[in-house]
Protein backbone atom coordinates (compact mmCIF):
# COMPACT_ATOMS: atom_id res chain seq x y z
CA UNK A 1 0.00 0.00 0.00
CA UNK A 2 2.69 2.48 0.91
CA UNK A 3 5.16 1.41 -2.22
CA UNK A 4 6.88 4.05 -3.91
CA UNK A 5 9.02 2.12 -5.96
CA UNK A 6 7.31 4.00 -8.82
CA UNK A 7 7.17 7.35 -7.74
CA UNK A 8 9.99 9.69 -8.77
CA UNK A 9 10.34 13.34 -8.23
CA UNK A 10 11.59 16.44 -10.68
CA UNK A 11 14.14 18.36 -9.19
CA UNK A 12 12.11 21.36 -10.23
CA UNK A 13 9.83 20.95 -7.92
CA UNK A 14 12.38 21.75 -5.19
CA UNK A 15 14.66 23.85 -7.86
CA UNK A 16 14.34 27.15 -5.26
CA UNK A 17 15.96 25.21 -2.48
CA UNK A 18 18.21 22.06 -3.82
CA UNK A 19 21.32 21.81 -6.21
CA UNK A 20 21.60 18.69 -7.44
CA UNK A 21 22.99 16.82 -4.15
CA UNK A 22 20.94 18.30 -2.43
CA UNK A 23 17.90 16.80 -4.34
CA UNK A 24 19.29 13.43 -4.57
CA UNK A 25 20.03 13.34 -0.74
CA UNK A 26 16.81 15.29 0.02
CA UNK A 27 14.46 12.59 -2.61
CA UNK A 28 16.74 9.22 -0.95
CA UNK A 29 16.22 10.41 2.69
CA UNK A 30 12.60 9.73 2.33
CA UNK A 31 12.96 6.39 0.04
CA UNK A 32 12.38 8.16 -2.97
CA UNK A 33 14.38 6.69 -5.49
CA UNK A 34 13.52 7.79 -9.19
CA UNK A 35 14.77 11.74 -10.12
CA UNK A 36 13.98 13.75 -12.63
CA UNK A 37 17.24 16.10 -13.68
CA UNK A 38 17.66 19.39 -15.03
CA UNK A 39 20.91 19.85 -17.29
CA UNK A 40 21.68 23.47 -15.87
CA UNK A 41 22.23 21.90 -12.36
CA UNK A 42 23.79 18.86 -13.70
CA UNK A 43 26.42 20.99 -15.38
CA UNK A 44 26.98 22.89 -12.14
CA UNK A 45 27.29 19.54 -10.00
CA UNK A 46 29.23 18.26 -12.63
CA UNK A 47 28.90 15.12 -14.61
CA UNK A 48 31.18 12.10 -12.95
CA UNK A 49 29.66 14.07 -9.99
CA UNK A 50 26.69 13.52 -10.62
CA UNK A 51 27.15 9.90 -11.73
CA UNK A 52 28.87 8.93 -8.19
CA UNK A 53 25.73 10.67 -6.49
CA UNK A 54 23.24 9.00 -8.26
CA UNK A 55 25.08 5.40 -7.85
CA UNK A 56 25.89 6.13 -4.13
CA UNK A 57 21.89 6.87 -3.14
CA UNK A 58 20.66 4.00 -5.34
CA UNK A 59 19.20 6.51 -7.27
CA UNK A 60 18.01 6.44 -10.93
CA UNK A 61 17.13 8.96 -13.70
CA UNK A 62 13.91 9.37 -15.49
CA UNK A 63 14.21 11.91 -17.78
CA UNK A 64 16.80 14.44 -18.44
CA UNK A 65 15.14 17.91 -19.18
CA UNK A 66 16.39 19.30 -21.90
CA UNK A 67 17.70 19.49 -25.30
CA UNK A 68 16.64 22.84 -27.02
CA UNK A 69 15.02 25.28 -27.06
CA UNK A 70 15.28 24.36 -30.92
CA UNK A 71 13.65 27.52 -32.20
CA UNK A 72 14.07 29.88 -29.14
CA UNK A 73 11.23 31.25 -26.44
CA UNK A 74 9.14 34.01 -27.10
CA UNK A 75 10.75 35.62 -23.59
CA UNK A 76 14.05 35.68 -24.70
CA UNK A 77 16.00 32.04 -24.47
CA UNK A 78 18.25 31.39 -27.60
CA UNK A 79 18.10 28.45 -29.84
CA UNK A 80 20.01 25.70 -28.93
CA UNK A 81 22.70 24.79 -31.46
CA UNK A 82 22.47 21.10 -32.62
CA UNK A 83 26.28 21.24 -30.90
CA UNK A 84 24.31 21.93 -27.94
CA UNK A 85 21.48 19.33 -28.23
CA UNK A 86 24.47 16.21 -29.35
CA UNK A 87 25.72 17.18 -25.98
CA UNK A 88 22.47 16.87 -24.41
CA UNK A 89 22.22 13.05 -25.84
CA UNK A 90 25.65 12.77 -24.10
CA UNK A 91 24.61 13.74 -20.86
CA UNK A 92 21.71 11.64 -21.00
CA UNK A 93 23.55 8.39 -22.02
CA UNK A 94 26.41 9.57 -19.32
CA UNK A 95 23.60 9.36 -16.47
CA UNK A 96 21.99 6.69 -18.31
CA UNK A 97 18.27 8.68 -17.92
CA UNK A 98 15.19 6.93 -19.70
CA UNK A 99 14.99 9.87 -21.79
CA UNK A 100 16.05 13.16 -22.76
CA UNK A 101 13.19 15.85 -23.34
CA UNK A 102 13.59 18.18 -26.43
CA UNK A 103 11.57 21.14 -25.71
CA UNK A 104 10.94 23.08 -28.86
CA UNK A 105 10.46 26.50 -28.46
CA UNK A 106 8.56 28.22 -30.76
CA UNK A 107 10.00 31.13 -33.88
CA UNK A 108 7.19 34.14 -33.16
CA UNK A 109 7.73 35.01 -36.66
CA UNK A 110 6.25 32.25 -38.34
CA UNK A 111 2.06 32.71 -37.72
CA UNK A 112 1.53 28.77 -38.99
CA UNK A 113 1.59 26.62 -36.04
CA UNK A 114 1.60 23.53 -38.82
CA UNK A 115 4.79 24.94 -40.10
CA UNK A 116 6.18 25.00 -36.34
CA UNK A 117 5.42 21.26 -36.42
CA UNK A 118 6.97 20.72 -39.55
CA UNK A 119 10.47 22.55 -38.83
CA UNK A 120 10.29 20.70 -35.31
CA UNK A 121 10.12 17.67 -36.69
CA UNK A 122 12.86 18.37 -38.77
CA UNK A 123 14.79 18.82 -36.16
CA UNK A 124 14.02 16.17 -34.23
CA UNK A 125 14.64 14.15 -37.49
CA UNK A 126 18.06 15.26 -37.38
CA UNK A 127 19.22 14.44 -34.06
CA UNK A 128 17.33 11.25 -33.76
CA UNK A 129 20.34 9.28 -35.26
CA UNK A 130 22.78 10.58 -32.81
CA UNK A 131 20.25 9.66 -30.19
CA UNK A 132 19.83 6.39 -31.12
CA UNK A 133 23.57 5.68 -31.17
CA UNK A 134 23.60 6.88 -28.00
CA UNK A 135 20.56 4.47 -27.34
CA UNK A 136 18.49 7.35 -25.95
CA UNK A 137 14.99 7.95 -26.30
CA UNK A 138 13.80 11.21 -27.62
CA UNK A 139 11.34 12.36 -25.75
CA UNK A 140 8.88 15.23 -26.95
CA UNK A 141 5.95 16.30 -24.39
CA UNK A 142 2.35 18.40 -25.35
CA UNK A 143 2.46 21.61 -23.47
CA UNK A 144 -1.01 23.20 -22.85
CA UNK A 145 -2.19 25.42 -25.82
CA UNK A 146 -1.86 28.21 -23.74
CA UNK A 147 2.19 27.56 -24.48
CA UNK A 148 1.45 27.49 -28.13
CA UNK A 149 2.61 30.45 -29.15
CA UNK A 150 5.84 30.95 -27.00
CA UNK A 151 6.90 27.56 -25.82
CA UNK A 152 6.10 24.75 -28.24
CA UNK A 153 3.49 24.31 -31.59
CA UNK A 154 2.89 20.88 -30.30
CA UNK A 155 0.01 21.24 -27.78
CA UNK A 156 -2.05 17.98 -27.65
CA UNK A 157 -1.65 14.06 -27.58
CA UNK A 158 -3.12 13.62 -30.96
CA UNK A 159 -0.37 15.84 -32.36
CA UNK A 160 2.24 14.07 -30.52
CA UNK A 161 1.14 10.41 -31.37
CA UNK A 162 1.30 12.11 -35.13
CA UNK A 163 5.06 13.23 -35.02
CA UNK A 164 6.06 10.01 -33.45
CA UNK A 165 4.05 8.43 -36.00
CA UNK A 166 6.48 10.53 -38.60
CA UNK A 167 10.05 9.66 -36.10
CA UNK A 168 9.49 6.31 -35.91
CA UNK A 169 11.69 4.29 -33.59
CA UNK A 170 13.50 6.02 -30.83
CA UNK A 171 11.13 8.73 -29.76
CA UNK A 172 8.37 9.21 -27.24
CA UNK A 173 5.86 10.98 -25.29
CA UNK A 174 5.74 12.19 -22.40
CA UNK A 175 2.54 12.97 -20.83
CA UNK A 176 2.09 15.36 -18.23
CA UNK A 177 -1.52 16.23 -16.90
CA UNK A 178 -1.28 19.51 -16.57
CA UNK A 179 -1.00 20.05 -20.04
CA UNK A 180 -3.70 17.46 -21.39
CA UNK A 181 -6.27 16.77 -18.67
CA UNK A 182 -8.67 19.42 -20.07
CA UNK A 183 -8.43 17.58 -23.70
CA UNK A 184 -11.79 15.47 -24.79
CA UNK A 185 -9.34 13.14 -27.10
CA UNK A 186 -7.29 12.27 -24.39
CA UNK A 187 -7.99 8.60 -23.38
CA UNK A 188 -8.52 7.63 -27.19
CA UNK A 189 -4.62 9.05 -27.94
CA UNK A 190 -2.98 7.67 -24.78
CA UNK A 191 -4.60 4.17 -26.09
CA UNK A 192 -3.21 5.09 -29.59
CA UNK A 193 0.24 6.10 -28.29
CA UNK A 194 0.32 2.43 -26.10
CA UNK A 195 2.86 1.56 -23.47
CA UNK A 196 5.87 1.81 -25.83
CA UNK A 197 5.63 5.10 -27.00
CA UNK A 198 5.19 6.58 -23.08
CA UNK A 199 8.08 7.45 -21.93
CA UNK A 200 7.31 9.43 -18.83
CA UNK A 201 4.19 10.51 -16.45
CA UNK A 202 4.25 13.98 -14.64
CA UNK A 203 1.99 14.55 -12.33
CA UNK A 204 0.94 17.87 -10.56
CA UNK A 205 -2.72 19.72 -10.08
CA UNK A 206 -4.40 22.79 -11.49
CA UNK A 207 -5.34 25.15 -9.02
CA UNK A 208 -8.00 27.43 -9.71
CA UNK A 209 -7.19 30.50 -9.60
CA UNK A 210 -4.07 30.30 -11.90
CA UNK A 211 -2.15 33.01 -11.73
CA UNK A 212 0.84 32.44 -14.09
CA UNK A 213 0.79 30.62 -17.19
CA UNK A 214 3.97 28.76 -16.20
CA UNK A 215 4.79 28.53 -12.52
CA UNK A 216 1.63 28.45 -10.92
CA UNK A 217 1.20 24.57 -10.32
CA UNK A 218 -0.29 22.59 -8.08
CA UNK A 219 0.33 19.71 -5.41
CA UNK A 220 -1.91 16.56 -6.67
CA UNK A 221 -4.81 17.00 -4.95
CA UNK A 222 -5.27 20.67 -4.49
CA UNK A 223 -6.68 21.42 -7.92
CA UNK A 224 -9.27 20.34 -10.46
CA UNK A 225 -7.73 17.34 -12.25
CA UNK A 226 -9.08 13.63 -11.94
CA UNK A 227 -5.29 12.46 -12.07
CA UNK A 228 -6.50 8.85 -11.04
CA UNK A 229 -8.75 8.32 -14.44
CA UNK A 230 -5.55 9.54 -16.29
CA UNK A 231 -3.55 7.40 -14.38
CA UNK A 232 -6.08 4.38 -14.74
CA UNK A 233 -6.49 5.02 -18.64
CA UNK A 234 -2.30 5.08 -19.04
CA UNK A 235 -1.97 2.06 -17.42
CA UNK A 236 -4.86 -0.17 -18.97
CA UNK A 237 -2.50 0.40 -21.93
CA UNK A 238 0.04 -1.84 -19.75
CA UNK A 239 2.34 1.55 -19.15
CA UNK A 240 4.47 0.56 -15.77
CA UNK A 241 6.86 3.01 -15.74
CA UNK A 242 7.81 5.62 -13.69
CA UNK A 243 5.02 8.75 -12.09
CA UNK A 244 6.93 11.82 -11.69
CA UNK A 245 5.88 15.13 -9.62
CA UNK A 246 6.93 17.84 -11.34
CA UNK A 247 5.87 21.38 -9.98
CA UNK A 248 6.34 24.97 -10.78
CA UNK A 249 5.09 26.55 -8.20
CA UNK A 250 7.08 30.45 -7.69
CA UNK A 251 4.23 31.61 -5.07
CA UNK A 252 3.97 28.17 -2.62
CA UNK A 253 6.09 25.07 -3.26
CA UNK A 254 9.45 26.84 -4.12
CA UNK A 255 8.54 28.85 -0.87
CA UNK A 256 8.54 25.50 1.54
CA UNK A 257 10.53 23.61 3.60
CA UNK A 258 12.15 20.75 0.63
CA UNK A 259 11.82 17.86 3.25
CA UNK A 260 7.90 19.22 3.70
CA UNK A 261 7.50 19.55 0.11
CA UNK A 262 8.68 15.83 -0.42
CA UNK A 263 6.70 14.52 2.40
CA UNK A 264 3.50 16.17 0.99
CA UNK A 265 4.63 14.95 -2.45
CA UNK A 266 4.77 11.00 -1.36
CA UNK A 267 1.44 11.36 0.89
CA UNK A 268 -0.25 12.83 -2.18
CA UNK A 269 1.04 10.30 -4.58
CA UNK A 270 -0.24 7.55 -2.48
CA UNK A 271 -3.50 9.34 -1.50
CA UNK A 272 -4.58 11.35 -5.11
CA UNK A 273 -2.52 9.65 -7.92
CA UNK B 1 -11.85 48.32 -50.39
CA UNK B 2 -12.59 50.42 -47.44
CA UNK B 3 -15.80 48.43 -46.49
CA UNK B 4 -16.46 48.14 -42.85
CA UNK B 5 -20.38 47.12 -43.44
CA UNK B 6 -19.36 43.40 -41.96
CA UNK B 7 -17.00 45.13 -39.37
CA UNK B 8 -18.63 44.93 -35.52
CA UNK B 9 -17.14 46.22 -32.60
CA UNK B 10 -17.72 44.60 -29.05
CA UNK B 11 -18.34 47.38 -26.57
CA UNK B 12 -16.04 45.16 -23.91
CA UNK B 13 -13.31 46.65 -26.15
CA UNK B 14 -13.81 50.11 -24.89
CA UNK B 15 -15.49 48.72 -21.78
CA UNK B 16 -12.92 51.02 -19.33
CA UNK B 17 -13.58 54.12 -21.18
CA UNK B 18 -17.24 54.12 -22.22
CA UNK B 19 -20.53 53.28 -21.55
CA UNK B 20 -23.21 51.70 -23.96
CA UNK B 21 -24.13 55.61 -25.25
CA UNK B 22 -21.06 56.68 -25.77
CA UNK B 23 -19.93 53.19 -27.52
CA UNK B 24 -22.79 53.79 -29.62
CA UNK B 25 -22.26 57.15 -30.14
CA UNK B 26 -18.20 56.79 -30.75
CA UNK B 27 -18.38 53.48 -33.16
CA UNK B 28 -20.95 55.31 -35.33
CA UNK B 29 -19.01 58.43 -35.56
CA UNK B 30 -16.54 56.46 -37.02
CA UNK B 31 -19.21 54.29 -39.33
CA UNK B 32 -19.25 51.26 -37.65
CA UNK B 33 -22.94 49.87 -37.64
CA UNK B 34 -22.63 46.95 -35.57
CA UNK B 35 -22.33 46.17 -31.89
CA UNK B 36 -21.54 44.08 -29.58
CA UNK B 37 -23.33 44.30 -26.49
CA UNK B 38 -22.89 43.66 -22.71
CA UNK B 39 -26.16 42.94 -20.06
CA UNK B 40 -24.51 45.18 -17.15
CA UNK B 41 -24.29 47.83 -19.57
CA UNK B 42 -27.38 47.15 -21.16
CA UNK B 43 -29.19 47.54 -17.28
CA UNK B 44 -27.55 50.64 -16.75
CA UNK B 45 -28.51 52.59 -20.26
CA UNK B 46 -31.89 51.01 -19.49
CA UNK B 47 -33.83 49.36 -22.47
CA UNK B 48 -36.32 51.42 -23.88
CA UNK B 49 -32.99 54.27 -23.99
CA UNK B 50 -30.50 51.66 -25.38
CA UNK B 51 -33.60 50.61 -28.08
CA UNK B 52 -33.93 54.40 -29.19
CA UNK B 53 -29.98 55.13 -29.24
CA UNK B 54 -29.59 52.01 -31.80
CA UNK B 55 -32.55 53.07 -33.81
CA UNK B 56 -31.23 56.85 -34.11
CA UNK B 57 -27.88 55.61 -34.81
CA UNK B 58 -28.74 52.76 -37.40
CA UNK B 59 -26.42 50.04 -35.25
CA UNK B 60 -27.04 46.62 -35.32
CA UNK B 61 -26.46 44.59 -32.51
CA UNK B 62 -24.71 41.01 -32.91
CA UNK B 63 -24.43 39.30 -29.76
CA UNK B 64 -25.74 39.88 -26.11
CA UNK B 65 -23.02 38.62 -23.91
CA UNK B 66 -24.48 37.03 -21.96
CA UNK B 67 -27.16 34.32 -20.32
CA UNK B 68 -25.43 32.82 -17.54
CA UNK B 69 -22.73 31.93 -15.74
CA UNK B 70 -25.21 28.59 -15.57
CA UNK B 71 -22.66 27.21 -12.95
CA UNK B 72 -20.77 30.15 -11.51
CA UNK B 73 -17.08 30.72 -11.90
CA UNK B 74 -14.36 29.54 -9.82
CA UNK B 75 -13.21 33.27 -9.49
CA UNK B 76 -16.46 34.02 -7.51
CA UNK B 77 -19.32 34.96 -9.96
CA UNK B 78 -22.87 33.12 -8.71
CA UNK B 79 -24.48 30.52 -11.13
CA UNK B 80 -27.55 33.19 -12.56
CA UNK B 81 -31.30 31.45 -12.23
CA UNK B 82 -33.61 30.09 -14.77
CA UNK B 83 -35.44 33.77 -14.14
CA UNK B 84 -32.22 35.84 -14.82
CA UNK B 85 -31.44 33.27 -18.20
CA UNK B 86 -35.26 34.10 -19.31
CA UNK B 87 -34.36 37.74 -18.65
CA UNK B 88 -31.33 37.38 -20.92
CA UNK B 89 -33.89 36.40 -23.60
CA UNK B 90 -36.15 38.77 -23.64
CA UNK B 91 -33.49 41.55 -23.40
CA UNK B 92 -31.51 39.82 -26.61
CA UNK B 93 -34.81 39.77 -28.28
CA UNK B 94 -35.48 43.75 -27.41
CA UNK B 95 -32.61 44.62 -28.81
CA UNK B 96 -33.00 42.51 -31.65
CA UNK B 97 -29.69 40.92 -31.09
CA UNK B 98 -28.45 38.03 -33.86
CA UNK B 99 -27.55 35.95 -31.04
CA UNK B 100 -27.55 35.40 -27.24
CA UNK B 101 -24.10 33.98 -25.91
CA UNK B 102 -24.15 31.74 -23.43
CA UNK B 103 -21.63 31.55 -20.47
CA UNK B 104 -21.44 28.36 -18.71
CA UNK B 105 -18.97 28.69 -16.33
CA UNK B 106 -17.66 25.25 -14.21
CA UNK B 107 -18.54 23.79 -11.08
CA UNK B 108 -14.87 23.62 -9.45
CA UNK B 109 -16.52 20.58 -7.59
CA UNK B 110 -16.52 18.17 -10.62
CA UNK B 111 -13.38 16.64 -11.84
CA UNK B 112 -15.13 15.16 -14.73
CA UNK B 113 -15.03 17.93 -18.18
CA UNK B 114 -17.02 15.27 -19.89
CA UNK B 115 -20.01 15.51 -16.77
CA UNK B 116 -19.20 19.27 -17.00
CA UNK B 117 -20.28 19.36 -20.25
CA UNK B 118 -23.35 17.38 -19.75
CA UNK B 119 -24.72 19.60 -16.91
CA UNK B 120 -23.94 22.18 -19.91
CA UNK B 121 -25.91 20.92 -22.31
CA UNK B 122 -28.64 19.83 -20.37
CA UNK B 123 -29.36 23.65 -18.96
CA UNK B 124 -28.99 24.89 -22.45
CA UNK B 125 -31.35 22.42 -23.48
CA UNK B 126 -33.75 23.80 -20.98
CA UNK B 127 -33.47 27.31 -22.14
CA UNK B 128 -33.57 26.35 -25.93
CA UNK B 129 -37.48 25.71 -26.23
CA UNK B 130 -38.52 30.17 -24.67
CA UNK B 131 -34.77 31.49 -26.88
CA UNK B 132 -36.52 30.01 -29.99
CA UNK B 133 -40.38 31.06 -28.83
CA UNK B 134 -38.29 34.36 -28.60
CA UNK B 135 -36.67 33.68 -32.07
CA UNK B 136 -33.35 34.81 -30.27
CA UNK B 137 -30.42 32.15 -31.53
CA UNK B 138 -28.29 30.61 -27.93
CA UNK B 139 -24.75 31.03 -29.11
CA UNK B 140 -22.02 28.81 -27.21
CA UNK B 141 -18.16 29.95 -27.27
CA UNK B 142 -15.37 27.78 -27.25
CA UNK B 143 -13.21 28.99 -24.48
CA UNK B 144 -9.33 28.80 -24.63
CA UNK B 145 -8.27 25.44 -22.86
CA UNK B 146 -6.49 27.50 -20.16
CA UNK B 147 -9.90 28.65 -18.81
CA UNK B 148 -11.38 25.32 -18.98
CA UNK B 149 -11.12 25.11 -15.13
CA UNK B 150 -13.26 27.79 -14.03
CA UNK B 151 -14.82 29.58 -16.93
CA UNK B 152 -15.81 26.89 -19.43
CA UNK B 153 -15.77 23.11 -19.93
CA UNK B 154 -16.23 23.29 -23.32
CA UNK B 155 -12.95 24.39 -24.85
CA UNK B 156 -13.04 23.24 -28.64
CA UNK B 157 -15.16 23.89 -31.91
CA UNK B 158 -14.80 19.86 -31.85
CA UNK B 159 -16.71 20.10 -28.95
CA UNK B 160 -18.98 23.52 -29.63
CA UNK B 161 -20.05 21.16 -32.74
CA UNK B 162 -20.73 17.82 -30.79
CA UNK B 163 -22.72 20.09 -28.54
CA UNK B 164 -25.10 21.74 -31.31
CA UNK B 165 -26.30 18.60 -33.23
CA UNK B 166 -27.08 17.87 -29.99
CA UNK B 167 -28.95 20.51 -29.00
CA UNK B 168 -30.98 20.77 -32.33
CA UNK B 169 -32.47 24.24 -34.31
CA UNK B 170 -31.84 27.41 -32.42
CA UNK B 171 -28.40 26.45 -30.72
CA UNK B 172 -25.07 27.94 -32.80
CA UNK B 173 -21.28 28.91 -32.09
CA UNK B 174 -19.40 32.32 -31.69
CA UNK B 175 -15.69 31.70 -33.17
CA UNK B 176 -13.33 33.82 -31.43
CA UNK B 177 -9.67 33.60 -33.26
CA UNK B 178 -7.80 34.15 -29.66
CA UNK B 179 -9.20 30.77 -28.44
CA UNK B 180 -9.08 28.72 -31.21
CA UNK B 181 -6.43 29.60 -33.26
CA UNK B 182 -3.61 26.95 -31.75
CA UNK B 183 -6.36 24.42 -32.98
CA UNK B 184 -5.00 22.17 -35.53
CA UNK B 185 -8.70 20.31 -35.66
CA UNK B 186 -9.98 24.40 -36.42
CA UNK B 187 -10.29 23.96 -40.23
CA UNK B 188 -11.98 20.86 -40.13
CA UNK B 189 -14.60 21.77 -37.88
CA UNK B 190 -15.25 24.75 -38.96
CA UNK B 191 -16.18 23.00 -42.04
CA UNK B 192 -17.97 20.46 -39.99
CA UNK B 193 -19.91 23.75 -38.74
CA UNK B 194 -20.84 25.20 -41.89
CA UNK B 195 -21.98 28.98 -42.37
CA UNK B 196 -25.60 28.64 -41.57
CA UNK B 197 -24.16 27.54 -37.34
CA UNK B 198 -21.60 30.10 -37.00
CA UNK B 199 -23.95 32.90 -35.63
CA UNK B 200 -20.20 35.31 -35.00
CA UNK B 201 -17.29 35.84 -35.62
CA UNK B 202 -14.54 37.53 -33.10
CA UNK B 203 -11.16 38.55 -33.88
CA UNK B 204 -7.99 40.00 -31.92
CA UNK B 205 -4.64 38.50 -31.54
CA UNK B 206 -2.27 36.31 -29.15
CA UNK B 207 0.16 38.44 -27.71
CA UNK B 208 4.21 36.67 -26.76
CA UNK B 209 4.39 37.37 -23.34
CA UNK B 210 0.43 37.25 -22.32
CA UNK B 211 0.33 37.93 -18.54
CA UNK B 212 -3.10 37.86 -17.63
CA UNK B 213 -5.28 34.33 -18.90
CA UNK B 214 -8.58 36.94 -19.65
CA UNK B 215 -7.31 40.38 -20.18
CA UNK B 216 -4.17 40.54 -22.11
CA UNK B 217 -5.69 40.05 -25.44
CA UNK B 218 -3.99 42.17 -28.58
CA UNK B 219 -5.09 44.33 -31.54
CA UNK B 220 -4.99 42.34 -34.71
CA UNK B 221 -1.63 42.39 -36.32
CA UNK B 222 0.49 42.68 -32.92
CA UNK B 223 0.46 39.21 -31.95
CA UNK B 224 0.83 35.58 -33.65
CA UNK B 225 -2.47 35.21 -34.69
CA UNK B 226 -2.76 34.07 -38.65
CA UNK B 227 -6.33 36.03 -38.60
CA UNK B 228 -6.66 35.77 -42.81
CA UNK B 229 -6.37 32.07 -43.00
CA UNK B 230 -9.04 31.41 -40.35
CA UNK B 231 -11.52 34.17 -41.82
CA UNK B 232 -10.50 32.74 -45.28
CA UNK B 233 -11.81 29.03 -43.86
CA UNK B 234 -14.87 30.75 -42.86
CA UNK B 235 -15.74 32.49 -45.69
CA UNK B 236 -15.43 29.47 -48.22
CA UNK B 237 -18.26 28.09 -46.00
CA UNK B 238 -20.26 30.96 -46.91
CA UNK B 239 -19.76 32.64 -43.69
CA UNK B 240 -20.84 36.44 -44.74
CA UNK B 241 -22.13 37.55 -40.96
CA UNK B 242 -20.30 40.08 -38.86
CA UNK B 243 -16.42 40.28 -37.97
CA UNK B 244 -16.65 41.50 -34.49
CA UNK B 245 -13.00 43.13 -32.81
CA UNK B 246 -13.20 42.30 -28.64
CA UNK B 247 -10.61 42.70 -27.01
CA UNK B 248 -9.95 42.55 -23.29
CA UNK B 249 -7.14 44.61 -22.52
CA UNK B 250 -6.16 45.71 -18.66
CA UNK B 251 -2.68 46.92 -19.65
CA UNK B 252 -2.82 48.71 -23.11
CA UNK B 253 -6.35 49.46 -24.76
CA UNK B 254 -8.95 50.09 -22.25
CA UNK B 255 -5.98 52.71 -21.26
CA UNK B 256 -6.33 54.36 -24.95
CA UNK B 257 -8.20 57.57 -25.90
CA UNK B 258 -11.16 55.37 -27.45
CA UNK B 259 -11.84 57.43 -30.47
CA UNK B 260 -7.77 55.82 -30.92
CA UNK B 261 -8.82 52.49 -30.26
CA UNK B 262 -11.84 52.42 -32.88
CA UNK B 263 -9.52 54.15 -35.53
CA UNK B 264 -6.88 52.08 -34.88
CA UNK B 265 -9.58 48.90 -35.01
CA UNK B 266 -10.95 50.02 -38.36
CA UNK B 267 -7.41 50.19 -39.64
CA UNK B 268 -6.37 46.97 -38.94
CA UNK B 269 -9.95 45.01 -39.77
CA UNK B 270 -8.76 46.34 -43.53
CA UNK B 271 -4.85 45.43 -43.33
CA UNK B 272 -4.43 42.38 -40.86
CA UNK B 273 -8.05 40.65 -40.34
Amino acid sequence: MNDISRLAINQATTKRQWNLRQAVEGYARQGVRRIGIWRDRLEECGLTEAKHLLRDHGMTVTGLNRAGPLFGVGTGLKPSTPDDDRRAIEEAAEIQAECLLVFPGVDPTIKDPVRSRGMMLDRLAALLPEARKAQVALAIEPLHPMLAADRSPLNTMEQANRMCDALGEGAGIVLDVYHCWWDSDLENQIQRAGPRRILGFHVCDWLVPTRDMVQDRGMMGDGVIDIPSIRKCLEQTGYAGAIEVEIFSLRDWWKRDPDEVVRIAIQRYLSRV
